[in-house]
């Protein structure tokens, strides 16, 4: 099989190889589409704390085994343990022993990949390979949903209109809440009028005044913390969603503000295997209106060239699709 | 009546003044006993972001009224709107409209204050005055453990030693967790030695590595928040009892370890009316055991040369009983 192996920064090679023999409770799956998650670039571009080179990069997979012909699986790209506490209470995300595909094992920017049989989450009918792919993110997005406990009715912001963002606020709205965006980038943010036009999404001014239950960050921009304290009703939550890319100013007004006024600041990183399948349901409810988020698909050999694209975060989604 | 105000930093005046009329829904209380809370101590000496001078300080206050003769209650110091989101939704203490006792009102420094008639919570038989003066520390902790969630057999660690650290412990131990705490004042820490002792509390070491599901701060020091956060199972809480005296370094590592291992950071500030009433319930039960926490009782005229002491935070309460 085809295979793009990162092999150092900003290096990758296009190798033919053989397969890992599937172990026990693993499964080789065929790849029908894998997207470059802006996470891909980044490792490409300077590393990451969870990534192992040589490495096959690639989470956002989807694809199909010999023993269930015409069946599309989404893979969560997780592997836990099964049995420390946090898996037992549910947070297999934060599991001590997890490895991630793409990330600890290779992914799926390769004809064929290994993974755990019990991470395939079947694809239901009527959504294609590509939009297939969005399952992992959406997931993200549901599980920051989820730990910031979004709820009817709930006013929520989102900074950050790129696929995330949009993505979070898909989740956000599938609760019941009211969502407004914001995003400096008028040129990206116009891309996503029609979707945010359809679902009643306000767009947030920096110096608006209105109040918000919730808040999520969909980009490493460290002054949307500070920004966000400001703006919450007291006993509102904050939901890290996107590591910081740099330290805020000021951070003692942000813990300041947090004391008195009773506000959570919420970490979120990753996603279970239920949060895979509650993405896959939406994506069958409201896929029609995320297909948008689908830039281009393109073959594995043109990968390279399209990272310092996706790593400069002004489009939405580059799918790899086998065929 | 006899009344000690504050008119200006490090400025006491004990004066010979009438008690104002009290309003609709208000009523006079005969001050029996009235705390020096350390809060006190820092508004003496630097002011504080709620407090309006000239004021009569004191917030943890018990006392009679005139139409129930041989019956104590505990004032709650807050008087919140009762209308807005923060009240319809039990979260009282974060009322934009709230008028403190001590901070905003006249409070116990005197021989008698005016409060709302709401806020008055009976003491149990069997709870002396000085005691009493601790339903609201009491309750500040209680709320904090709510905020937080502490659950049977969570492992607990509190940060500080002092008045409020002790009453930390002691809600939380009620729930059923397990509570290790933290002080570097060793004569201070020794004090607290027969509770820690009766109720299985361990003494957490600096090096020590045991991870924690939820800490809390019941000290101001700023690196308490780095060390905790580092201490905490992927997952666990962080509750920002106290303020942070200063910026804590690197908050940047923070703000990662919160995304990356899915951690929390709670602000807790105050406490509402059944937060009182379950302290109340409290001291009933545990009542005896926390009799160490009132250090000396002293006369109105004393408060003033005692106060640097209370500022140092070397000892534990210092109360004013009216005869």
């Amino acid at each position: 099989m085809k295979a793009l192996v990162l092999t150092g920064r900003e290096r990758f090679e296009l190798v033919e190889r053989e397969l890992a023999v599937p172990g026990e409770h693993e499964v080789a799956v065929r790849v029908a589409a894998a997207a470059i998650c802006r996470t891909d670039a980044k490792m490409w571009h300077a590393g990451h704390r969870d990534l192992v080179m040589p490495r096959v990069l690639g989470h956002e997979v989807c694809g199909t085994i010999d023993e269930a012909p015409g069946r599309l699986f989404a893979v969560w790209p997780g592997s836990a343990c099964g049995s420390c506490s946090m898996c037992r209470s549910g947070r297999e995300n934060l599991c001590p022993q997890m490895k991630i595909t793409g990330f600890h094992r290779d992914g799926g920017f390769a004809g064929q990949l290994v993974a755990p049989r019990s991470s395939l989450v079947e694809v239901p009918k009527g959504v294609g390979a590509s939009l297939a792919t969005l399952a992992e993110p959406l997931a993200c997005a549901i599980h920051g949903v989820k730990q910031s406990s979004v709820r009817r009715a709930d006013r929520v912001l989102i900074y950050g209109a790129g696929t995330l963002g949009i993505l979070l606020a898909m989740a956000a709205i599938n609760r019941g809440a009211s969502v407004a965006m914001a995003d400096p980038d008028v040129e990206k943010f116009a891309r996503s009028e029609a979707f945010r036009s359809r679902y009643a999404i306000e767009t947030d001014k920096p110096d608006a005044q209105g109040r918000f239950d919730i808040i999520f960050n969909a980009t490493a921009s460290a002054d949307t913390l500070a920004s966000g304290i400001r703006r919450l009703e007291p006993g509102g939550r904050f939901c890290l969603f996107s590591g910081l890319g740099s330290e805020p100013e000021s951070s003692a007004s942000i813990f300041s503000e947090l004391h008195y006024r009773e506000l959570e600041l919420v970490g979120s990183y990753g996603c279970t295997r239920p949060d895979m399948r509650d993405a896959l349901r939406l994506l069958a409810r409201y896929g029609q209106d995320l297909g948008f988020l689908i830039e281009r698909t393109i073959r594995l050999d043109e990968a390279p060239s399209v990272m310092e694209t996706v790593l400069a975060g002004t489009g939405f989604r580059q799918v790899i699709e086998f065929k």
